[in-house]
């Protein structure tokens, strides 16, 4: 049936416009790829973030995290805290499968960088986790090593959402959550730069559920009455991409802002729920081998930032509602239902 | 003239019931002082929250806090990080007036605890502050340490909101902001308990303002022309206090959920804001020259704590509206006026 | 040869006494247990601490980790900052099998708690590493999944010190490091505490190697005239556990000191060391499903914590020097070789 | 007395050479200026360190801040932390008076700096203190806002140390502590730079002394016999300036290290002690009223950055040392006295 408020969904929040793509790949260097696991009581997958053209161990991208709830599995932190920078690709996938991605990044990485654990030290993997156990056999451990080769190497500027990779399995607000993608375009001094944001969406209760602005929870609790809505639990992850010379101090101020976005969709940041965030820019990446004694680093005047913060928070807000919208109903495990928002509006003609 | 939105207005956020103050004050054993000035370009003052019927110095309140945005001059708050207590009232001021009102707090607290610097070692003022200098002529200096004293002893559980105390020259999303403040009630194991908030409100811009879940900034702006909205500046300070059992780790968590409420009043945490929470619990106070070797704390189930998590969000941003509301227009030097939103709701009829 | 220094060696640092074992192992209910790999080019392997003797996810231990410095790749941190509390066993292994380590615990738990993946969420692996490549074919990924519970299930509370474990191919100070252990005894009120230290050492460089205050490494860098200095590099891994009742804020204030001892042993926390400390005590475990709506934790009065500190940082700096005393001399791939420090003082005679 | 201990001291801790003044005025732009007050029962001080030529209200200077021990009440840190940069030169005094010296501190910048409070926001004092109750009667209030400005003007790169300014009235090892100075050179790419450390001394109890690597603690609490150790108490602020260009998140690097100076002197970071560093760097200032959208920053090679680490730990190291050489006896308030170390070691002829 028609839906209203979708006709006239105006995806576009806040004032700043989006990039040609709407997705972090407006993000020059920056791609996406999946691999989706959907059979029975397996739905889960493997979800790739790449940046850059060369080898990250090589040419390393500058980033920050910060964790909003700390409920959560992620490994790699710690050294992004310590020294700033990324050295692999970023990994999503579900909680249990944590340390099997781990190895998926290690192999990938050691295949194509003989140095590492040799002269150059070992490497980083940034594996990012929600819990997708409501529709996925999460404890079948499906997800092996090989997964996150075929993810890195399926990535492309163009990329699908939704139900897809690492968020085949995943809910939110209650209903079907998933990967999700947009982005803001700001100008500085002339020149065009993108901010971009991919989330992975696990997170929320149906009755909180604020879609764009819109108090959407506790009319689609009252609809769908079947649901009941437990503790808020399963996480976020967060990812801001951008071009803008940024320092990773600043990356820092950027990755918090996400909470804003995530405030404004309903969200309380449940007790057991891991709400991270990371922010990254290609510029000025720092070059592994370079026999310079100091690296020259641009960094946005202060005093503009807050531009990139309007533009961080529309864009993440922005993808949380795109990996709803995007997602398709999906049947899991002992038949757990969660129902695509599209569809759902659509069958209660909201 | 008859403001409908006004009369419609359901300051009952959310799904838990308000206290029987609507304040902080309902959590047993806490008042809040004020001191203000408000003489043509000093519009300005101190407003004190007392703790406890006992010397804080000797027994302590627990606490933490949690910085949103740290472009603030806050005191105390590295020691507050480390031991997780409170050994004095809490002070805010105007930024520049920091040093007053620390030097006014140890004042207070050395007249009244003869060990202090000698057996005892020294005391930590929590001192918060905004900048007030829109309204307030800040350079000024005009707030002296006796201001503080005067404020503790001011201390009531009935105390107003509004354009008082350290809210006299505060602004908020372009309108005159200032103190506010609002509670809710949690049942636990059939008793209950109280979470209540404070704030003092100076951020935000016109335009973003979200007025209890609804847009209400850009229609204001547009209602309001000759109003320009600069950049994000001032800063929030955000105080939640309860009488639950909570450890100074959960009391860190319910800190950074004032975040989610600042966020849905349509603030982004500007770069030029200090956004600074703490939270305390009068349950289990720690007693300086107790002779136990070990302290009994109690702390509520983790699993049970997301209650209290909207409990602080819905009485934040209560807290911050009542800020608002409370606030009648004020003009202060160089005839800037910030003006109340209730006169300005009324006034445009909205 | 006869070794004068050895003869003297007074391992009793500092004025407290040791436990009777002198390891972590006398905090009662902690034990360890080695996986060895030690073939040709293969020398790594897997240390467990096992803590209790329940299922860890259903009777937690109250914990708190510190980064010295970041640059390691320790995996569930996030967690344990946000909930002080462990849910699994600590693992120790080398950085490039964390992976396989995760997997490994995630497996061991699943089997023994059917509610992990369904009704009761997911679960925290703790997994500590260092770089072993240097002895260590640290690429071959030699640590598989079945070995995290092979060390497990080899826990006792005697252990061997020394190149086992995840110590096999661990370097300390240009010579051999690995694992080591020691304690201390504290009384509180007439009753009798322990503070146990576990190390996996493996940072430092020769020249800086001070023993027990003395300034050896120069010494013995001249001696052993072949070797050569490179950067700091390694890591080091801490742990602390503790059957006194302290906080997890206190817990983090016990884990900060491991610096000290570390920094006394010469190392200046290179830039390429990840040295990582966690500090647990077995005090008030938190029950998972607890009927409880409250816990009451016990907690040392602060004033008497500084008797924590000093068996922390002498524990400590005693584990890290019966690491390198209890150490053989270990050939590894491409005959690297690193030094037992007891045999290279009996060769020397020093 | 000859004290042979003395006689022999090398004071050139570690490999690297000294500054032509071994003090932090070897850095380039900075200068140190002392306000003593020395009569009868007040026997305290200010401090200033001074960094470069310019307001630094309009001229930034790069830093970053780091807690060893929070027990402290300096101001300032959480904005440094946010934006990594000072506006104000530093100034240390003693605990109760942090707010006479931040009044001082903002009277200094507002008569320097006529937008401070209009169109540019406020301004963020760094006020560092330690507690000289011992000796100093610190109820007295003795610091007037005046005083900082005093100090400020007579900053010089020539400069007292021990018992002076900030130091006057601090303890350190149950000796005479208060101001000391260091610095290290280091050559990168053929260019010099230096690293100079200013500590104000006031912690640690006399059995845990060492130094220069020599446990004289012991031996001088034996000979001393009329000096009963307390617990650790006072606290200790170690600040390390540089001309070498490191982002802020490599200041707090170096930050950090300063922990191993510590405790190599013999301090296990006492609960009563307020351990807080703060290093800076003169490179690339951040000017306020730019009009680059971009700032170029320069960042040492992270894979060369042991040589700064080294340098830091040090230079503070022999801060300390110095601090306590440099300190003549002080008889205080009640007749309390400090003695200082070249004293004892003269009269004990050590």
């Amino acid at each position: 049936m028609f839906s209203p408020l979708l006709a006239h969904l105006d995806s576009s929040l806040g004032n700043l416009p989006q990039g040609p793509r709407n997705t972090i790949a407006d993000v020059p260097g920056v791609q996406v790829g999946h691999v989706t696991l959907a059979e029975g009581a397996v739905q889960t997958g493997v979800t790739a973030v790449t940046i850059g053209e060369e080898n990250p161990f090589h040419e390393r991208i500058r980033a920050a995290a910060h964790v909003l709830n700390g409920f959560g599995k992620s490994t790699g932190l710690v050294q992004v805290e310590e020294l700033g920078q990324l050295e692999t690709p970023l990994v999503l996938t579900n909680t249990l499968s944590v340390g099997a991605a781990h190895e998926g990044v290690v192999r990938y990485m050691i295949e194509r960088t003989p140095e590492i654990g040799r002269e150059a030290g070992t490497v980083n993997p940034v594996v990012f986790e929600c819990n997708d156990g409501y529709l996925n056999d999460i404890r079948s451990l499906s997800i092996k090593p090989h997964h996150v080769a075929e993810a890195i190497e399926a990535a492309s500027s163009e990329f699908d959402q939704g139900a897809v990779g690492a968020g085949r399995g995943m809910s939110a607000f209650g209903l079907k959550g998933g990967i999700g993608s947009a982005s803001r375009q700001i100008t500085v001094g002339g020149k065009l730069f993108y901010v971009g944001a991919l989330v992975l969406t696990n997170m929320g209760r149906m009755p909180d559920f604020i879609m764009n602005g819109l108090d959407l929870g506790p009319q689609l609790e009252h609809a769908l009455e079947d649901e009941t809505a437990g503790p808020e639990k399963g996480s976020i992850i967060m990812i801001v991409g951008t071009n803008l010379p940024l320092s990773d101090r600043q990356l820092k101020r950027v990755a918090k802002r996400t909470g804003v976005a995530l405030a404004r969709t309903g969200s309380y940041f449940g007790n057991g729920s891991g709400d991270i965030a990371l922010a990254f820019t290609t510029a000025d990446p720092i070059l592994l081998n370079s026999r310079k004694r100091f690296q020259t680093i641009q960094q946005l005047d202060e005093a503009r930032i807050d531009r990139v913060f309007r533009a961080t928070v529309d864009a993440t807000e922005a993808a949380i509602l795109n990996s709803m919208l995007a997602a398709e109903t999906v049947v899991g495990r002992t038949n757990h239902v969660r129902r695509g928002l599209r569809n759902v509006l659509e069958d209660l003609s909201i």
